[in-house]
């Protein structure tokens, strides 16, 4: 029986590592979430597809398991990789083989300094750096096209062919113009690599110029990858909104949350904006093999994950309230080992739950 | 009349915006160094090839200009680059067509905090950050290949295919090797991005561990490229020799040199270690028009790219001298404004060519 209208159902999947724990751990925070907030009602159902299936089973995902799994309204996932699993194996078996068919094609990576940790940078402090990164998350570099011939002889020749489809391009394109939108700034970078890749980059280059004409209010520019890490680097504070290729923006925000020195605390987002398929959402820190059951994961970054969910699925001011309660803590010192403190999952995980009381 | 053995016939090509300022200024201490050395001498021979003779005749290089190119010992290039052509034009017109057709496979770009000058990061000072990034300059994603279909229709799919041949993989990976060995940690670190890349970037790792086998005396490690970016970041010290793919290795470069405050100082040579053709060396600043005439362009890349060409010569110990008087000038705060000076390219070049006499 639905208590209330606003209901929605969420499929867990904590695949490998640190991954169970730390979604077990988002689990809980956003539980006592929808008690304090009464609003909404979250329903979980958890699946347990991860390397060890695939080592009993030879598959990830078993038959039939996309079908059910797209009837939730989002899946909260943990990490995925193995240390005896080769890695293209478990990507493109687990991750890529949701992402792809439910075509989430907008990976959204948000970037900030947090209160209570540090930028590795001289010139930027809490408030400085405050991007995001906005991934082409369907095709390009991804696209899983390519091969080898004459394997093993000196003339072997490997391809990898990156697909950039004008269908895809415009669909990111409006989604990363709609992104800036909805931000204070109102400013987007759109990044290619159109002086050496001519074709799929300067398509890039021509949808953006056209679709820019749909958001007069957006203001943009163009760089180029490679100088795009120099401005980074050099001038944090001139940054917004970034849209870039599947492979540029896997680079360029991996160094973004290094710059923020959020690595082991930044969510990314797989979002279906047509919602016609679930989105996925995960911490993008790995499966960390070597604390896995130690109870030292930080759960930090999967309870960022949790508030872009909520947020997602509509639940802004929930959103933003577990935020406040994780930024208090964290402020407070209150964290695992990687943020410089001396806490375990759990403990952190008790003091969002606690703190969540007062900002209720 | 030769009046020593070593004897190096050098074409300067200045070629776009500040690129024959500072070649000017390359040729005019290098003149000093081979006074004061006496021990080998230079002869040059400028090439007024660049955008301009493109705007005017349709092509950067004139018919059987490779030809003449061919006969020089090396290359001292400027800048290519101008704000009324395309870039992908002036790129693949001028320095992408001497590079490619001259096997100049394996471009090499030191990167080190200069005295003087100071890294952006708070972690690092002169002597932390002390790499050489090993670029494979004559395929992968700048192979030129891929294409276009249906222009401008919704279904409209572009491509850009990467070639990766044995070949050239092994050949890249030797360099990178015998460039490691070389140094005194003696260790290298290989990059790619094989989890998501299946084919091309696969054959890098699987060459890679067979090429290590014969430089037993080399350490090394893998990395995926992402990763990469922030162990740069966060472990500077960690690093030292760095192989990767043209473009892989086009982003970490720029990286590397904002990371090290070195953007305006940072060389890069174009090498044939073959030495079937002449090798190409450049400052990797751009053409920078802004500034172009002005008379205050830093010569200082350029002279760190002249020390390289005198290197590769086998002129190592005048290379050594040109470093010292370039890096006390700089130290003293004889500098251009980019590194935070008052000072001319005239000003700077005079004082190194000062400097020399005290050196020698
Ligand atoms: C695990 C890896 C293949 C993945 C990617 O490249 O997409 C990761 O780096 C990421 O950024 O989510
Ligand atoms: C000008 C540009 C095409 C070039 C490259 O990508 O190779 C530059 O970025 C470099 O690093 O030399």
């Amino acid at each position: 029986p639905i208590a209330v209208s606003r209901n929605y159902s969420i499929a867990t999947m904590g695949a490998d590592g640190i991954g169970p724990e730390v979604v077990d751990a988002g689990v809980q925070v956003l539980k006592k979430l929808q008690q304090l907030d009464g609003g909404f009602e979250l329903e979980f159902e958890d699946y347990d597809w991860s390397s060890d299936t695939y080592k009993k089973t030879g598959k990830y995902i078993p038959d039939g398991g996309l079908d059910k799994l797209k009837k939730h309204d989002a899946i909260l996932f943990g990490a995925v990789g193995a240390p005896d699993v080769p890695d293209h194996i478990s990507l493109w078996g687990l991750r890529l083989a949701i992402c792809q068919p439910f075509q989430q094609y907008a990976n959204v990576r948000p970037t900030k300094i947090f209160k209570g940790t540090s930028s590795p940078l001289r010139n930027a402090e809490h408030g400085d750096l405050d991007w995001v990164i906005v991934r082409e998350n369907s095709e390009g570099e991804y696209a899983g096209q390519g091969g080898r011939s004459h394997r093993g002889h000196p003339w072997e020749t490997a391809t990898e062919v990156s697909i950039f489809t004008r269908h895809s391009v415009e669909r990111i394109m409006r989604f990363a113009f709609e992104t800036a939108q909805k931000r204070p700034r109102k400013f987007l970078t759109v990044v290619t690599k159109s002086n050496a890749q001519r074709n799929g980059m300067v398509l890039w280059d021509e949808v953006a110029n056209e679709i820019a004409k749909e958001y007069e209010d957006v203001k943009w520019d163009k760089m180029l990858v490679d100088a795009m890490t120099c401005r980074m680097v050099l001038d944090p504070k001139s940054l917004d909104t970034i849209v870039a290729t599947n492979l540029h923006a896997d680079i360029l925000s991996d160094l973004a949350a290094a710059l923020a020195g959020s690595i082991g605390i930044a969510p990314t987002s797989n979002l279906d904006p047509t919602r016609t398929y679930p989105s996925m959402f995960e911490p993008i820190h790995g499966s960390a093999f070597d604390i896995t059951g130690k109870g030292v994961a930080n759960p930090v970054a999967t309870f960022w994950t949790a508030a872009e969910m909520l947020e997602w699925l509509g639940e802004g001011e929930a959103a933003k309230k577990m935020m406040e309660a994780v930024e208090t803590v964290t402020e407070r010192g209150i964290a695992t080992k990687d943020l410089g403190g001396k806490a375990g999952t759990k403990e952190v995980t008790d003091a969002v739950c606690a703190e969540l009381e007062v900002v209720y």
